[in-house]
């Protein structure tokens, strides 16, 4: 039994990069934590919807409310506050206990997911796995740890459905996008539907 | 009016890599030629049938049997005739006068990939433009510059299905695989469908 | 005919980084656009007299008034609005419809130009070339896309040399360096003269 | 229970590079197997005594004689020979069922290591995880991956003393750069001796 | 004689990254200088505390209060002020005329570290020597430079020990950890003990 | 007083790496050593001329006679001779107990000079600097190690021109490209005209 934390930006992010993932982890026994750094409020939706969306998200990938953490942190801005984001995400890492931290990349043309990225760094520095999951803004990307999806992928798209505010409004946050790269992953991880992740530091069970 | 060359290892890797824009230069006037350097004796089938695939996945690209050139070194163990597959290679642009070479990256997991790779920047030093396809042998390739093939991704799948001895005999070249690739770099390149290169060298036209 | 826009962060960083390459896009019919972030106002000249070399440049380029933007970010703090620096850029983009973009690499010990290179990304997402130029204070720059600036160097120069204030006050802009460096591109390029990129994402005609 | 494969271009390479984690391997249940490429014929001493000291050591790591492989290739001259190394590494990947396999990585001085290396990704293309492990002659080795090996250094050191003819008679292969890494690699994973990995491809349990 | 100037954002950082190199500059008749760019504040510690052992830390090295300069930008929130960390910089080397400057690397997990890293950059833009040093904080440092410290490394050990309030506080600043890395670098540059660098420009004298 | 050896594949490549360099190291007393692996008797001239313009060249730069090595591996198939290669290089090593090494780098488009570059890694492990050099046939070159040639610049176009039978039938060797390169590493290094170099390993005096 681990403690896992997801880490993203906006609402939505944790769901592209690693929802198949957590779904996984679910079932293993893993607990399983989310925080959000922003609530999306410079995106098209009101708050309101995209807290609502944001739960009901996590409750399909078996995320409880309880533990699924936001942040307070200005949507587009989170670059101006590094220490306060430093800090938002070693309060998560403390409460939580979590041994296994996903979160962004930093080659990624969103600033904000650069910032959560490189803050995660510094946050989770003493912990056992950090890895780096894929966005649709990222960039030069290139994925050496893969976890197999095949069994979580459709609640990984049912997930991303839930922000029903973005999908659709979005060529990034699409089912059918997910479906393309689960199979482009899976086909580099020699797998039916895979996530690909970059290590920051991967301590690993032998 | 521009000489463009595709050099491939092996029957397919052309076709694999960069079939889908070759069926877009055809029509543009340019004149195609594609260099495949080894006969794919290695592999699961009789040379002749090669041969004879390879001809004709090129006359589904728009490559006349005239065009098509085939080299003599050993599938399989191309790396240790660097010299001659350097040798091979600038005869085959001397006689096209080729402009535009698609070749291997050299960050592939088959030693001839890698050989040709490498012996393509030393044959091309010339050519003004030098571009690297994506194989499903290459590792931590990523894209920077890429073609679309929205209009010509069926013809590129055509063309892969006549080396029907390979087809089916291998996970890695299969059209499915071709589908969610060009689906995959379309999304990086914002077109429906694409292929992906890395540019060795690029002289930009503007 | 397309649209394209030239993004720097201060008065002659545009003709420093693709002077020649924009010289030649205006005659081919294209629309160029430049967008210069700040007034330069730290550095060693009035305001006023900034603009008007920046006019002045622009026009030796082909670019009339009307199609130089200027940005009110500040010059040396630009980072510290990283929003508002994607926003501006995004605003230009919307404008110009600029399907061609050209802008710093993020690979700069300027951090404004730094800060240009990351929110052009973000601005940029949809853009079909995203094009990183060389500057004289980038570093491990390594231009693998090259333009042939072999009939526009001199108007380079020239318009380089229309920002009296600065020519004679630094190294780092001069024609000698600017000739220099031509060369130097050429040659990589197997050109006489040549402007260097490091491509972020190009579809490629064919 | 999963079947491993650690592959080495000389005698004593496996041990300096994951003796340690293949002695915890061994206590998991997990099927442990050793490839040796060269009888390292090349070095300051008889073969029969490498051979003896190879089988001694292996034996400590807790890997029987029959689970120990030796290649016949030449010493000094194993990149001559690409295609054949490939073979000999399938060949024992296919006998042993591996699912996971450690190897050299290529940025290494040695021509055998980087031959070993590159050989190994086309070899075990099918690999659940491809692991690169360090060496006394890699360089630009920037691990992300790391076992734990706090209980099992000693016996890393065990193992390469078997190596007798070998330790003494150069500074690269002793216990004592041996626990200097295995602490700098401890300290960077977090733990208090390491051994560090580059991963190829890692296709991770959750 | 030259001037050289070490740059570090908290105390303490300077003597881990090149105290051991600063020792070997002194007794050779160079004039070294030292500016910490916060005092440390966000630490476990009161500020008069960490200014009397970075006072006591510098004399140990050699370098007399006089050539300690403290910046006053605050602990853990320097990327803020992205500017005027550049002109702290640029001040202290104009003062001092160093030609010779160390000073973090960008690849630091710590956020201020990578602030101070890039803006050294700019601000030493015509230093003839512009070196990174390693810290228990940087990821993927590869050092190409080394300076062999066998003779000071006790000195650099004394000097980390007079923060008294850090050592013992934290398992990054640890003379046992200082001991095991300077092994380490040591091995890599063929020395007892040494630091590595990653030079960001470096003109060497022959 | 310091032995310095440097290693190229052909007649004609130390001169265009490192000359200027080389010539600045005669002066200061230093032992200077050439080792050229081929006769370059594939290019177009006869052997016996090459040898006397490297006789010729080498003596421009301040090496007599004496101290220019030839090896006798075939030109352009070096690669097909890894393990003499090696070899050759250590025996030179040893001979002139050089502690500086100048050769090529591995990113080259020329098969013998990767070759030689990754031969010189192993052959000279335990020198003190291994300073890889530029050439025209370079990829993706990114030198952060110069030296200052200002003074030397006109000595190295001396002995290029020596190699009579290649200036002029090359666009690359020539004095002119020679000129361009100097002045533009020149600027990189804040000098009037520099070599540049990618440190393999460079253990710094202090």
């Amino acid at each position: 039994m681990t403690a896992v934390l997801a880490i993203g930006s906006h609402p939505d992010d944790i769901e592209l990069g690693c929802g198949g993932t957590l779904a996984r982890h679910v079932p293993s026994g893993d607990d399983v934590y989310m925080l959000v750094i922003t609530t999306g409020e410079a995106g098209p939706s009101i708050v309101s919807a995209r807290v609502r969306e944001q739960l009901a998200a996590a409750e399909i990938l078996g995320v409880p409310r309880g533990r699924l953490f936001r942040g307070e942190l200005p949507d587009g801005r989170v670059s101006n506050y590094e220490l306060d984001l430093v800090h938002t995400i070693e309060r998560a890492i403390t409460q939580t206990q979590a041994e296994v931290v996903y979160s962004h990349g930093n080659l990624d043309s969103h600033q904000d997911n650069r910032a959560v990225a490189e803050a995660t760094w510094g946050a989770a520095r003493q912990a056992r796995r950090v890895l780096c999951y894929d966005s649709p803004s990222s960039h030069s990307f290139n994925p050496s740890v893969f976890v197999d999806i095949t069994s979580t992928v459709d609640k990984k798209c049912e997930a991303l459905n839930a922000h029903s505010s973005q999908v659709g409004n979005s060529t990034m946050a699409s089912t059918s996008l997910v479906m393309t790269q689960a199979g482009y992953r899976g086909f580099q991880a020699r797998v039916e539907a895979a996530e690909g992740f970059m290590p920051h530091r991967l301590l690993l069970d032998v």
